[in-house]
């Protein structure tokens, strides 16, 4: 980016020139034809809707994230979408009427407010999956497997995810008897994983020793694949229900160490990225060089139920601006074949016929330089016919 | 489009399903890839900017599509883009050092604060290009022959262009010595070609009894290439800059009907859409059964001006929503390969295979029925491996 640009252009606010564009484009369409080739139905969602519909209740970020404008024609509020997620669950609540497995893909721009962290956009371009009405562990099975793919056809050298699941956390506070408010309280020291902050607070909150002793140790049950039998173990007797979590990460992770040997998987039992919204699997990809994710996702069932049909739902949305800053995207295809236009016929049919040909054909007139064209090549008359040579 | 998503979505903002969404998507891709051919590089302008930059006196009708909500981060005014064209104009002013001939092409969203006309979409997605740099009537001949191209990929069966020039009137305005007030004033009436108001009116206010008569005519210079000669008659000792204005036409004319002998062109000139912005040439296509233009266009030299840079400027948008709705573009590609999902990695190799040939391969799980999978195949064991067969 200039200086000029970043001078006109809000801060946050981007826009993307040829030499980024063109890999993002291909991208774009790369995820696409992927979720297409494993049953995802494009669905394209508009950019605004009423916040009634937008803003159900995922988060409260969600609403600060989004900008609200007022409709002209009922009065209404309206809002900018900050996440596709909500657009796709009305959808396969209202305008489907597939009764079984629902898989929609999606790609395209989300605005927010502010920048999530000081150095993003706030007008990331998205791509993304949801599989609706499958309440099985195969549907996360499924779903992770296909970010792996994302990440894979994004190019990433190293295919690295995170996962956890929400549903070790509530069966800590069901079987700990906490209230709503102390589940809040040590939400969000678990969030910073404040360590100092957690012994005091369990200390206080937590009268019986042995779940005491798991609320403790549950930021730190994060690690490779083993630290899930340990963890199996640790819950068997006071948190059923959390085992039965457990499993479906162990589930998760012996299907995905079979399809990708190369994939590096992290679990986090403390993990608690979307825990208002999300009901089951959590899981992020993360890439060198960039400290946000960039993918995540995770089960959420409920989140059709204010639209009147809750559904088995999971999902992910890459970040593909994100990706596409990564340098690992193939660069632009420079170059092309200059060709000073005349009149003749003969040159206007063998200028289309390389154009069908896939070549990149620019007309350079009076008032230009074939040096300023960008292209390799030219197109030159041998007084009969016309021939591509070098520039 | 089903009820209950009329009944949730605002008047005019449209969610767009898989039978529609595929053929958009892959009209857009065409699009792009047509214009990238023709040297025209891919720019993803942002969806919002500060309105300062957005509403550069293109029209009024500009500023009241356009939706404006508050920056949090700094307080100005930010616009949601209706119109992609000055988003562009400032990407070339001050995001590009090209000092020649820069083309730019896009495709995207965008949104207006109400519908253009009553059953008009408020969110349309639009692809375009626009020639930065280059005055010549050769620039507008490439942009028209792409407009052309544009249509034909769209599988329109008929390319049908009406043609105008603002120059026209622009030079009989001077003609008269007409006031700003009295300008105005006709434009208005020309534009809804009232001809008994245009009688009274050129009566009342021109007085040379040659030059009132080209006003009253103006109307009827309507036709195909022959009127153009018709016009250069008549304004040639009157109004000699309108017989520029005519032999750019004619220019156009000629090259055009060479290169797309099946192009129907139609020409006004006393069309004066964009009139306000607009500088030279001014042109639109229709399709059968779509009462507005599929797409529109022309020359807008002065455009980068506010942006400390104004260039010659030339370009068009296609509204690809309108065109999906025609039915022209190709039928989504429906069927694909159902397997029930096992656990075998013989069958996990043939499915990543057969998605990988472009084939779309869809799992089913115990809850849902292969009928139910949208697949006109499904893939079935022989005991030793694994063949496709019909459903």
């Amino acid at each position: 980016m200039t200086y000029a640009d970043r001078w006109l252009l809000p801060d946050g606010v981007e826009e993307i020139l040829p030499a980024d564009a063109k890999p993002i484009e291909f991208l774009r369409r790369q995820l696409l034809d992927l979720y297409g080739a494993w049953g995802y139905d494009l669905v394209i969602p508009p950019l605004l809707e009423y916040t009634d519909s937008l803003l159900i209740g995922l988060s409260k970020d969600v609403d600060l994230l989004t900008f609200k404008v007022t409709d002209l024609l009922t009065g209404r509020t309206l809002g900018i979408r900050a996440d596709i997620t909500p657009q796709t669950a009305r959808m396969d609540a209202h305008s489907f009427t597939r009764t079984g497995a629902n898989r929609l893909c999606y790609a395209g721009h989300v605005v927010y407010t502010k920048p999530k962290n000081p150095l993003a956009t706030r007008t990331p371009i998205q791509a993304g999956v949801e599989f609706y009405g499958e309440p099985g562990i195969a549907a996360d099975i499924e779903v992770v497997s296909l970010l792996l793919e994302s990440l894979r056809v994004a190019g990433l050298p190293k295919l690295h995810i995170d996962l956890g699941h929400v549903g070790i956390y509530r069966a800590l506070v069901s079987a700990a008897g906490l209230s709503a408010a102390q589940e809040e309280s040590f939400f969000e020291l678990l969030q910073r994983k404040a360590m100092t902050e957690i012994r005091v607070w369990v200390a206080e909150n937590i009268q019986i020793p042995a779940i005491a002793a798991l609320f403790v140790d549950l930021p730190l049950l994060a690690g490779d694949k083993s630290i899930l039998a340990v963890a199996r173990e640790r819950f068997a007797v006071l948190a059923p229900d959390a085992v039965e979590a457990v499993d479906q990460l162990i589930a998760v992770a012996d299907t995905i160490e079979k399809r990708y040997p190369q994939a590096v998987m992290y679990f986090d039992l403390g993990e608690l990225r979307g825990y208002h919204y999300l009901t089951g699997l959590v899981f992020a990809a993360f890439a060198p060089g960039y400290g946000n994710p960039v993918a995540s996702g995770g089960r959420y069932d409920h989140i059709g139920e204010v639209f009147g049909r809750a559904r088995p739902a999971t999902g992910f949305a890459v970040d593909i601006t994100a990706l596409g800053k990564l340098g690992i995207l193939p660069a632009a295809n420079c170059g092309g074949i200059a060709v000073i236009a005349s009149d003749d016929p003969a040159q206007w049919a063998v200028i289309q016929q390389l154009r069908a040909n896939g070549e990149r054909v620019v007309s350079v007139f009076d008032s230009q330089s074939l040096a300023e064209s960008g292209c390799d090549r030219q197109l030159v008359s041998t007084g009969e016919t016309y021939k591509v040579e070098a520039l």
